[in-house]
């Protein structure tokens, strides 16, 4: 018989008793609970720590441990893939519409089954460093033949490793979490100074983003077969861009202030446990990658995603793309492996974003500057139309797998654009 | 009368009572003591802890504040500059040769000043985000000649704006803490595939790091004629560096594993305060910079630097540059200023390096790169030579301010390299 959950599960939810995402959350109302973890289940969430306190967390790793009475993930991170398989188990049993100990149990239901409108969603995970790769080869040929020309657009080195800078992890907030228009430098014009004002090419990037588990020790790289022991979940990211701050700053030491004013992330980490069903084949990758990025199971996986912006003064969401997380040429395993091959160490919560998600057609372009081809072409919005984003604009990022009757999805990853501070 | 302290202060000291540095320290033999904030006097280290809870910190912002019973100076960082002038003043005077509260009473005296070689240095801070800033024009240009010829050699927007990167926090270390050589692709030579194996162009950086206070809320800058209210001090720090896995994957997103590997900082945080004595003016920039980045009193600090390596197996180390601070063309506060301008957020206890710090002689130079000129030529220490650092090589970098019959040091900053693992 299929898995089903007692708790009511509609069918286009993205939080069937198959994905089981973990989040923070605090109650809207009652102040004087303490932001706790919690798993997503149709429209609620299930508070981890009132399950934990209930004895209802039996087996041995979970049982003992308090990481589901702390206020972010990273002690649950750090206990590792035993763990968290733990943990999933005795959720989905819980949850499921044969077994008694919750579905029976009426207080603990009030207490532990709170509906999603109940709850605001806090940043999951501390983060101590925050990387942000360049994995679709599609962005990095748009992009290189945007800045570049199309012969060569893309440069010899990315076809060997997967490229990656340091972001910035202070300013990595919420989904629902206003981004302020950046001021900055751009370019200056014949022998004028450098423009300086509120940017005026902002651009959201279409990504995903792996949580780091375990991690390892300064000096000791994790080899690419074991990483996936290394990446709890994934999460929806867009990495908010100001082209033109960018463009002007970024030779030779790559991407700063065009980058780390906000970089937002949605509330619910999808495990790769639940992601597993939807695991499909990478891309063959020639040149073959060097032996420490060749994996003798190279996977991706087959999540549909979409983006949507809904225009300043406007009621109405406009689809502006649909792509897919398998578009990606390197895989989060490659990413991984790759980063601590010089020894580099990675800590729980840290985040490793994908880089922009863009496919081949013109359709599934993951950010403005591919989509508007730099401002070159304007989007059409309904009744308006766009080549860079205003203020008040909102763009929500959406993220799904679809299984045989039921869901896998991330929810969405939202974030609205309001103006400059004088 | 001048100030003098009733610790016995040698007068090649570093830590005279006109310095007071802050760190963090264990014992090396008693394990019940947990780590915890100290400042250095001549040979000697303060417990902070213990003299807060003597309760000889009397005055308002510090007695009732829990910061110097903590293993990081994080909560004394986010004070901000009038808890740190009242603590300075309080120990200067607690310190000081005609007052007895500390000096005649033996049993705390016992207690709280400890020999330097009973304890051993931490981290003194936690660091939530790292950038590392490129603000010596002689190190910028010289990069820019041996990689793209002597014409034009510094980018335009190098004059406009502090040029800086994302660096990885997770692998900063405390002086003494071993180098493992990175693995790591290098250029393909002809059609063969990239290198991969040990950096054989592994190179140290001497640099300064600025260390933040209160920091500032997203999306709010920091005003430059405020910054030096969010600057608690400065450390010595290393900014190791492979030049062969640098040059392969720097374009088009900057620096990432040929630096990640480990940066080295000194234990202890020289104060603003104590620096003040030492200010110089800043170099006149031209172009004039932007408002924002306009400052009515542009500082930099006269300190002296020097960098010595000890060859491997031998016993003598050899000083092969010697510099100073004040070849900033960048100051630190239009550093700071220019992080924030975009909204940026820094958090207390966040690092910001000054970038190689090379002045205009071949003798000044702050890394192997500039003084082999790529490996080009080879540096001479005593019976051997070096183009870049070999496995066994030690790098001590220290830096000294030289007051009217005492010093204002930071003391060294080291690291020796060992060998990549197998
Ligand atoms: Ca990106
Ligand atoms: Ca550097
Ligand atoms: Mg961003
Ligand atoms: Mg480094
Ligand atoms: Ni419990």
């Amino acid at each position: 018989m299929a898995l089903t959950a007692f708790v009511e599960v509609k069918p286009d939810s993205h939080f069937s008793i198959h994905n089981l995402p973990y989040g923070i959350f605090k109650h809207r109302t009652d102040s004087t609970v303490t932001p706790r973890p919690g798993v997503a289940i149709g429209d609620y969430v299930l508070d981890l720590s009132a399950i934990h306190s209930a004895a209802l967390f039996d087996g041995p790793l979970i049982s003992g441990s308090d990481c589901f009475h702390q206020s972010n993930l990273n002690k649950f991170l750090e206990l590792g893939r035993p763990a968290w398989k733990e943990a999933r188990a005795t959720l989905q049993k819980l949850l499921s519409s044969t077994e008694p100990a919750l579905q029976n149990n009426a207080s603990l239901r009030q207490k532990a089954l709170l509906p999603m409108d109940e709850v605001e969603m806090l940043l999951p995970i501390a983060i101590g460093d925050y990387t942000d790769f360049f994995s679709s080869m599609h962005h990095a040929k748009n992009c290189g033949t945007i800045f570049r020309g199309p012969e060569n657009p893309i440069n010899p080195n990315w076809f060997h490793l997967p490229i990656a800078y340091h972001g910035r992890a202070s300013s990595i907030v919420i989904s629902g979490t206003d981004i302020i228009r950046p001021r900055g430098q751009g370019h200056p014009s014949g022998n004028s100074p450098p423009y300086f004002g509120p940017s005026r090419k902002l651009d959201f990037e279409l990504e995903m983003a792996a949580v780091v588990g375990p991690g390892n020790e300064l000096g000791k790289p994790i080899d690419v077969n074991e990483a996936a022991d290394h990446i709890f979940g994934v999460v929806l990211m867009n990495d908010w861009s100001a082209r033109d701050i960018q463009a002007w700053e970024y030779v030779p030491l790559g991407p700063f202030l065009g980058k780390s004013f906000g970089t937002t992330v949605s509330p619910w980490i999808v495990t790769l446990d639940a992601l597993e069903p939807f695991a499909c084949d990478a891309p063959n990758q020639i040149p073959p990658p060097l032996p420490y990025l060749a994996e003798k199971v190279s996977k991706n996986y087959d999540i549909s995603l979409e983006v949507q912006v809904k225009p300043a003064g406007q009621e109405e969401s406009f689809t502006i793309t649909r792509t897919n997380f398998n578009h990606l040429y390197w895989t989060l395993t490659q990413q991984l492996a790759h980063h601590t091959i010089n020894g580099c160490n990675l800590r729980p919560g840290d985040l490793l974003g994908t880089g922009t998600i863009s496919g081949p057609e013109s359709e599934s372009y993951g950010c403005l500057l591919e989509l508007t081809w730099n401002g070159t072409k304007e989007l059409s919005l309904g009744k308006t139309t766009r080549k860079f984003l205003e203020d008040g604009d909102e763009v929500i990022i959406s993220g799904c797998c679809k299984g045989n009757g039921y869901n896998v999805g991330f929810g969405t990853c939202s974030g609205k654009i309001v103006p400059s501070m004088p």
